[in-house]
């Protein structure tokens, strides 16, 4: 049993600032609470004997045990009055009244100070600014919205309590069911994290949705989710996805909204189903609650009427499942049942003059194939086929295949009735055979979900002190940046780089050449100097003889074009056969939310025209490390299309983890670029960096 | 008023092989009839005297004047009742009876009887193998489909029969009314574009929507369609998407389907919107038919929800709409009414204890600001806002401000009668905001559907004798196929071609170097030899006093790579300067359904790898062809990013143009490929050239 399981299965609930003032929403909750919780109900107000029939407490003190206290009184006497709880014992404490940090000033002051009592009391609090919580196997309402929840499987979360509002009233409607609900508030202590490891750990959660407009602690989340989407899969709206939406969750909310790239791949690291509506969340929803798990991706379609058989067949195109191939033997029992103008083959079409028998046939053959993993059937309204008993054939072939199998039983008043029967079986009909496949894709994303194998990240030998050494020279460095100086700090965690070395005259540039095979290249070292070839301060293929000079040169060049420019030196680096290698980048922004973004992509015109690039949320592992390269759209490239050697994907797939590495290792980097890094048949070398180091974070 | 106007408003109507068989389609057709037919009704059946009520007439010709024949006799008898209906001087024929091409073997050759019998006596004939015909006004329900449909503005044709009895039984429950329906069948005499043309001259006719499996003459489709379209708009969902879905699509209708390529770009040059589901296909019909065309893109969205709002303004952001920035006087306005907790920003928020008065204000507000194209009312349920008053105020506002307003009062019953009401006013209601939106969003595209300024397509000046002449040569090659020897092809056209010639000597190899600035390349021209360059058949950079020499070179490494490879010659080229140009490839492939398909993209792995192409359906305009640069990826490339010097996109626009021509001009040309079109900052010249030749249509 999970650690917030008494919050949502009280025995005793107190609402302090409990009232039977008409339209207070003291009164509402008491109201709610009253109409089906099974548990005890305690008003608490000095000012009444009784409300509403119950008997009322001055304090939660004086009151026998509580083990939920939902906070209503006005916000100057809200600290107050959960102090009281606290050191009455209450564990749980649901703060309904506003008019904290979302009204900034006093507000946020306030905030803060219910942080550190909830920390000081250990409490488990939701809100402040909640509209509530719901559990419908007690049923517990202890929220001020109009109406309770059906009892179901789902268990959901918001940012929004108008968006429970919204949704209750029109899931009652809908027959669809929930578990717990909690109005998140201003998640000062409890958050989403919070409720996803919590209904991980609850058997009677079959899906956790929600809605939210930020995570707070992204990386905790990402962590939490990927454990508990393992065996419960999680829907969210993350809304704020677009430039327009952003601002608006941001003027909402009062938080800072971290960049829609971050939560993208957050998500999807952590195995959570993202939907881009609500209609896709709870079409995701219903699936994910009512249907069995399919075992193949493999769809079959049965349908009376062709058109929307094709429909349907562009539907389960457009998502990541296939139409199955059938076996012989299914063909053949297809063709032995079927009338000859049927079509046999994947959409079967039963035809128009279908009755029922020949539906629940095809729909039993079908199913039987292990080619098949779920089935949708589409149909028409005929005068021939009566809609109720095509539900219970459904229902009977789902029960007997164990697969799953959605409906589209087209059509508007003569489908209610079946819509009901087959809801019952948690079979959710849709009018757009598209929203039915929608569902079966939702469980074939959950189930590749659950089938990925998450390896724990590589960890690598390095030399921890001597990058830590390189990055304390940042603190000498303008606004904390380091580059090509810094390149040590690769090595140090074993991605390739160059021989070379920085020298500060030219006869020790002539040394250091003499000791690399072949020309080198010069480069001016200056932190102040940041597009060193346009400015002259780079030479390639310098021949030994003529390194004293190309040093003086490119001094000289910089000097020229800056004054007063810093000059750390001039880097004198082994000249790579740059024919049959590709530039890529590698590099790593962190983000406000979830932490350190590992970015990967092919150099130039690719990441900084087409926006070719992956991310992923650091740390992460080989197989990680290896998608974010398939993940690109000029891949192949890399794999040697167009007659190309191919490149050494594993020496960039290697490089990758090491950087993510170096980043979880020192959270003080801020931002780092190996621009290009350099990749051959054999090996990847990191030619230029750039990075900014939070110096008080060393 | 229309060509086909009588088809759906005859004063009489026949029924052939009308009976009062129980079952039988006959009886259907004829029940249909006489439920709401404001004409006269003619059962002809030479063994009844009368059926169901209806005085029966042995055929037509002996009945009372009769304006549309519904043949519903059996197949083989078909072909005479068309030519009886004819001979007595019917134009306009039904045929329900199937069993034609959709058959195959004696049902195709009926069906060419058919056409031809049709053609003979100029018929328009829908069918066979239809549902049949409606048309709400005169109450005319010619099919064997189980209801009538309501009446309404939307005129819905359909290449699937039971596409049209599924979404007549969900439009009655939904209150979506049309004007004209027809179940087009095997569409072997009137099809899609007939009936385009018809209902866009039918003022009665406020959207045209329908459900398509194939479009069978593209160009003639595109050409009517783009000129319907300025004035009614257009809403089609052409299955066979997918390559399942075409799959699907081309087993149940016997067609072939065309490239989904061709359909998309096809389409939208036709200026048809393209649903992807039945789920878009109605909504945005039902905003296309209820709604007035807003005048800008701007957005307001008014919500007493954060939530709910956040997620509209996310919708607004994945559409082609934006949020509207509101005038000072606005926020002014806004500022004055709302209370203190408000946003007055967009979205506004009129916050949970919004009453009604206050909802109206803000609308009011809203609506009167001149940036506000349009506005979406999202709302929860609150104890304090009745929906069916919200329901009037959006109506009046509508009404006053004369524009465009769709609403989410989300919730499930307490929503119903406030939805009756606003679809009554064409405002359609949905619980899923993002649904509202796309609503909004099918207006604004149309608006630049209509925004668009179609220019006539360019006529250059060229030497069309001179191009039929080369075309001539394809006559004597494998396959019909043309290289780099056809260039002057391209120069008779008028696109640019480096200057050069093709020799069989290497003195005469010498003389044209002479004559040519600078060094020069020399190619091998043999149809046989794809690959020049691979097999040593390309000399680059070749000084006058080594052409001879690199003649015999290029000759002898083709002889030896194929030895009976047909040699016409070596083609002795002006080298060109490529640095700071870009490889481009213009081309055109001819689709079966929509003719030449002109491409654009840049050359190499932008078109192989990235698959970086734009493409449009010849001819085009010089916009169009100013779009194809503008719609690919890498275009930023030839607008001079990265410090490039931009690239004379005007030259690619005019070998687009003129390209266009050609391939118009000569429908000889089956495939055709410019790769590369060389651009440099100062015009482009076509490097390489090949092209198959349907010479049986020279």
């Amino acid at each position: 049993m999970g650690r917030l399981r008494e919050l949502f299965a009280p025995a005793t609930v107190a609402v302090v600032g409990a009232t039977d003032r008409e339209g207070a929403v003291g009164r509402a909750i008491l109201e709610n609470l009253q109409a089906d919780f099974d548990g005890e109900i305690i008003p608490i107000n000095p000012n009444r004997e009784s409300v509403l029939g119950e008997t009322c407490y001055p304090d939660v003190e004086s009151a026998p045990d509580v083990d939920l206290s939902v906070i209503v009184v006005p916000p100057p006497i809200v600290l107050e009055a959960i102090r009281e709880s606290a050191t009455a014992g209450v564990k749980n404490v649901v703060v309904i009244t506003a008019g904290f940090a979302e009204t900034g000033g006093d507000g946020a002051a306030r905030e803060r100070e219910l942080e550190a009592l909830a920390a000081e009391y250990d409490l488990n609090l939701v809100g402040p600014n909640s509209l509530g919580t719901m559990n419908t196997r007690n049923g517990m309402n202890a929220t001020f919205g109009p109406e309770n929840a059906l009892e179901g499987g789902v268990s959901f979360m918001s940012q929004s309590g108008a968006f429970i509002t919204a949704v209750l009233d029109w899931a009652n409607e809908q027959g669809i069911g929930f578990r717990d609900v909690v109005s998140l508030g201003n998640k000062t202590v409890l958050d989403e994290t919070d409720f996803v490891e919590e209904w991980g750990s609850d058997p009677e959660t079959d899906v956790i949705i929600g809605y939210l407009e930020g995570i707070d602690r992204g990386d905790r989340f990402v962590e939490t989710a990927r454990e508990v989407s393992k065996e419960t899969p999680i829907v969210l709206v993350k809304s704020g996805r677009t430039d327009a939406g952003a601002q608006a969750a941001s003027s909402h909310t009062g938080a800072i909204a971290g960049s829609e790239a971050a939560y993208e791949t957050g998500l999807e690291q952590a195995g959570v189903l993202r939907a881009r509506s609500v209609q896709e969340l709870f079409d995701w929803a219903r699936a994910l609650s009512g249907l069995p798990m399919p075992k193949s991706e493999g769809v079959a379609v049965v349908t009376n009427a062709g058109g929307p058989g094709v429909l349907t067949t562009d539907a389960v195109g457009d998502a990541d499942l296939e139409m199955a191939s059938f076996t012989d033997e299914t063909i053949e029992a297809l063709g032995e049942s079927m009338p000859d103008e049927a079509n046999i083959y994947n959409p079967i079409d039963v035809i128009g003059d279908a009755d029922i028998t020949r539906f629940e046939k095809a729909l039993d053959i079908a199913l039987s194939d292990p080619n098949v993993g779920s089935a949708v059937v589409v149909s028409a309204p005929t005068a021939v086929l009566e809609y109720d008993r095509l539900a219970e054939v459904v229902i009977e072939q789902r029960e007997r295949h164990q697969k799953p199998v959605v409906t589209s039983l087209m059509g508007g008043s003569r489908s209610r009735a079946a819509e009901d029967v087959l809801r019952d079986f948690g079979i959710p009909n849709y009018f757009d055979p598209a929203r039915a496949v929608s569902g079966l894709n939702a469980l074939a994303k959950y189930r590749s979900i659950t089938d990925q194998t998450t390896a724990d990240p590589t960890t690598f030998d390095v030399d921890r002190d001597r990058a830590r050494e390189i990055l304390e020279t940042a603190r000498d460095r303008t606004g904390n940046r380091l580059g090509v100086e810094a390149m040590e700090l690769l090595e140090a965690y074993g991605i390739p780089t160059p021989s070379g070395e920085i020298v500060d005259d030219p006869a020790d540039a002539e040394t250091v050449a003499a000791d690399i095979d072949g020309d080198v290249v010069l480069k001016i070292v200056s932190p102040d100097i940041s597009h060193k070839s346009d400015i002259g301060g780079v030479r390639v293929g310098v021949s030994d003889e003529d390194v004293y000079d190309a040093y003086e040169d490119v001094v000289a060049k910089a000097r020229n074009y800056q004054p007063d420019a810093t000059i750390l030196g001039v880097q004198v680096q082994e000249m790579l056969d740059l024919e049959g290698s590709t530039e890529t980048i590698i590099g790593m922004n962190r983000d406000p939310q979830f932490g350190p973004l590992i970015l990967f992509g092919l150099g130039g015109i690719f990441v900084e025209i087409l926006e070719d690039t992956s991310l992923r949320v650091a740390p992460i592992s080989e197989s990680d490390a290896q998608e974010m390269v398939d993940d690109i759209t000029a891949a192949p490239l890399l794999r040697g299309a167009r007659g190309r050697e191919p490149a050494d994907i594993d020496a960039i797939v290697e490089s990758l983890q090491r950087l993510s590495q170096l980043v979880t290792d020192f959270p003080a980097i801020l931002e780092l670029d190996v621009n290009p890094l350099v990749v051959g048949p054999d090996g990847a070398q990191a030619i230029d960096l750039r990075l900014t180091v939070d110096t008080e974070e060393l």
